[in-house]
């Protein structure tokens, strides 16, 4: 017996559902992560980064430029989401980038950035598919490591996706 | 008069000379910050390097073929170095990349990269003119901020470059 899930939070949540290993087998396929798409605006793309910083609304005309600008990076800069095939929302994104240094023997370093989800959809690990297809791609880019910045508060989550702390991120505001 | 500097670092050290108005004037002819040009190699960018972290020595083909990669991202990832005009060589470097975003209305963020100032010649400030540089291109990009990651011994240097700290960073080494 399979459950089927339902746009509904509190079932969603539910510790019951979690740790059923139906359940898992069923997330699996409802929960997949891939690239993101230029329909996914429509998916409610757009909000679901509003729940992580500042970001106004974005024009169709806005969202389709900066979309089209990131695909002449190709695998170089990779937007992941992970759309709920039953409500149709995207409910979880980040993405990655690859940096081509000198050091290391010219090596390639991949920046994690904006990784969210909905609040609405937390606690079924879905942060750590995210967060392990962004590794697995700087991996497969040749990259000797991948990094991101974070609060103290998300410091725990990430050691459990295999991070460790290194360093302090510093920053300079223009506006 | 005007100093006449030589590739002798305990003169380039010295404090008098580092707080004469007539030095620092000459320093700026001798120490103008540059983009990367494919002839560094041979003025010891790649041992500039090695200063900062694991670097182990890049043949020509190798540097060749990451100067020409870079080239391709145009004002969009920048390498900058301060030659010593008197010895000839490379005696600062530091990158900066463009990421593109969907946040902050299609934003963009500036990341500083591997900044390095030779052993020989801190003290003049070099460090600081690289940031400068670095940070003026991401503004003069349209960045709304610019970020690095450092050591927490390097926090009060890039707070006298204008940066607060404000995340932790973390990693995952693949090798």
């Amino acid at each position: 017996m399979f459950l089927t899930l339902k746009n509904n939070s509190e079932f969603l949540l539910s510790a019951e559902r979690m740790q059923s290993k139906e359940s898992s087998f069923n997330e699996e396929e409802s929960f997949p992560v891939r690239k993101l798409e230029i329909s996914d605006k429509r998916k409610g793309f757009i909000e679901l980064l509003q729940q992580l910083t500042v970001c106004d609304s974005v024009s169709d005309k806005e969202f389709e430029g900066r979309f089209q600008e990131l695909s002449l990076y190709s695998d170089e800069h990779l937007v992941c989401v992970i759309e709920d095939n039953c409500s149709g929302k995207i409910v979880a994104t980040g993405s990655v980038f690859i940096e081509k240094k000198f050091i290391r023997n010219c090596g390639k370093v991949g920046h994690i950035e904006d990784v969210v989800v909905d609040s609405n959809a937390r606690g079924m690990q879905l942060g750590k598919k995210i967060i392990a297809f962004l590794s697995d791609h700087a991996r497969s880019m040749g990259c000797y490591k991948v990094i991101l910045d974070c609060s103290t508060d998300n410091k725990v989550f990430y050691e459990k996706c295999g991070f460790k702390q290194k360093e302090i991120q510093m920053v300079k505001y223009f506006t």
